[in-house]
């Protein structure tokens, strides 16, 4: 599989819902395989809040792929012998793409921080759909992503219908429920406890180097509900740290070891600042925002809609993707609901991937449409 | 109502789970209604994580009641013409009973903080059956508690067989699952994150003035699971501040401000360092230990066991404790089940009073031993 990472530079302004405006931008992204003669082979992957570009393949050295490599990759379900495949890094977010880390103009020693825009799905839509404009693709094969990532795909069958033939959102939502903008508040606000994210002003390199406590705890948060109850139990356990003590106050049972271990790592390869801001994005989404109703949002969409969610997933509950298709054929759209078997919890759309990958390997071939 | 509050002194030493000593040691406790001449007339109300002995009726200038006044009071389910109720303060709290920020010997200067003793279930209930001594009750009516209060009712039952009637647990589990010590670890890595929680060495007299950025984002973590995210969608849905910009990065939904409030008020009212204590109790908790098996632990259980739990309950959920029924069955003792059809949430022992109070009115009155 070929991988090549490119950085798309942009010097017209991009408008931003908000009314502000970035200028200029870049993104970053990475392909796989080769692209066909008239384009047609395109699939754009969307990623989630810690995501990045890097979906899949290694990077020299490295001893992890990239975050979907069991989908994406030679003779996998989303294949880069026939498929030419796109994953970028979404504008707000901190692996190479304009965020709140960049300068505030370009040779500026001064970064954005807390003056960066606020930013929504709508925006990183727009900008990936800039990008693809730029390198001449006038039409998707497919978007395929989980959680924001499927908040991306939703997005841009709504805002661009006609312009990808499957659009595939999973483990996701049409519009971010109350419960979710409360656990991302909690997260949010242990970020800004802690002093050391001095109200954006950190330095960033001591953070990766000394980590930080406020960020490490929000991703503990993450984690009550990226994997179910039922996960921690067979993970875990009341297995305790052998070597704590059971009556020492910090003593650790083993479900608190790896928390701290995630946590305490987080910092180190993801911006706090970033991560407050694409939370703040994913507490905005609503695919109703600038239509009357939801019944007209959904009434944009010309693609084939394929959802697929998990019924054990405690963050963006099946539920939510069932009422998509409520709505998709109340305004008569072409709309399939899938449900996965697993009591696993959210984070089934990354480490479950072999009991969903057969159904994008047939959307993608077409094997699906039929069923319309 | 007759409400008194009374501090009992302890100067005898108050051995531990942890094989460490209190001396000496009090508790504060809360009495409502008359003892009757044979003292058979007691019931011991058992408190949660930010309980307190004051469980019911006004002190002078107050608009709130204590914490369960829907339950207790004359005429009410708990009726205080007829019963005579014991609310303590369990020990490792901040409301006037022993705990970390005690005193380490008395007239000292000096707190335990840190030094405090990991405190368990057990513990508590060991402290309250020796005020019980003290004070000539030789029988309890009944112990009635909710959440952590559900563990000390069902711990009295395992440890002191055939000291209460009725045991009634609400809300709770038998032993706290690695979802919840999660949840738990996630709240004292907030409040650590806070450099002004000084390791254990702020000042109390500050935080409760200018508050404890850590203390409120663990709070508001807790409310994730107090109510359900149904609750969430009902009371809170999409709505923004009508004063705050959507695109302002800490412009806030409703349910954020909630939060907001909830979570500052907290560091005035709870001590950051009792709260840890009492985490780590919950996390702990576990009505085996000290016994071979659960088996071994619920056939000590002579009392008459009523559970009560509720459907939407995302904290201890109620499968938890159908399993004790399962448990009690198993073992031939007396147990009786009962579930709250309620989509509210954890928080219903607390606010959805209404929906259990007959059943407990019923259980005081022995109507319901009939079905054993």
């Amino acid at each position: 599989m070929k991988i090549s990472t490119h950085i798309a530079k942009f010097t017209k302004p991009l408008y931003l819902e908000s009314g502000r405006i970035l200028e200029p931008w870049q993104i970053i992204y990475e392909t796989y395989g080769e692209l066909n003669e008239d384009k047609s082979n395109v699939i754009l992957i969307t990623h989630a809040l810690s995501g990045s570009h890097h979906a899949a393949g290694f990077y020299e050295g490295d001893r992890k792929p990239g975050w979907w490599d069991a989908l994406i990759g030679d003779g996998k379900a989303i294949d880069t012998t026939k498929y030419f495949v796109i994953a970028t890094n979404v504008i707000g977010s901190c692996f190479g793409s304009t965020g709140p880390m960049s300068p505030i103009y370009p040779g500026s020693n001064e970064r954005y921080r807390l003056k960066f825009p606020v930013i929504t799905i709508k925006d990183m839509v727009k900008a990936q759909k800039i990008l693809l404009d730029s390198l001449g693709i006038k039409n998707l094969l497919a978007v395929v992503g989980g959680s924001m990532g499927g908040m991306q795909a939703l997005r841009l069958a709504v805002d661009y219908p006609g312009f990808a033939k499957y659009v595939i959102p999973i483990a996701t939502t049409y519009q971010t429920k109350p419960y979710v903008i409360a656990i991302n508040k909690a997260m949010m606000e242990a970020v800004r406890a802690d002093s050391e994210f001095k109200n954006g002003n950190y330095d960033p390199d001591i953070i990766k180097e000394k980590g930080l406590k406020g960020l490490a705890a929000a991703r503990m948060i993450g984690y009550l509900n990226y994997i179910s109850p039922a996960t921690f139990e067979k993970k875990f356990g009341r297995e305790y740290v052998k070597t704590d003590g059971m009556f020492e106050l910090f003593g650790r049972f083993q479900v608190e070891s790896y928390l701290e271990y995630n946590g305490a790592n987080f910092p180190k390869w993801f911006d706090p600042l970033s991560y407050i801001y694409l939370l703040k994005a994913i507490s905005l989404f609503d695919i109703s925002r600038g239509f009357n109703s939801l019944d007209d949002a959904f009434s944009q969409i010309k693609d084939n809609l394929y959802l697929i969610s998990f019924s054990g997933d405690t963050l963006f509950f099946p539920q939510e993707m069932r009422d998509i298709k409520k709505y998709m054929d109340k305004v008569g759209g072409k709309c399939q609901y899938y449900e996965i078997d697993s009591d696993y919890g959210h984070d089934s759309f990354l480490v479950e991937v072999d009991k969903f990958d057969f159904l994008i390997s047939d959307i993608l071939k077409g094997e699906l449409d039929a069923r319309f």
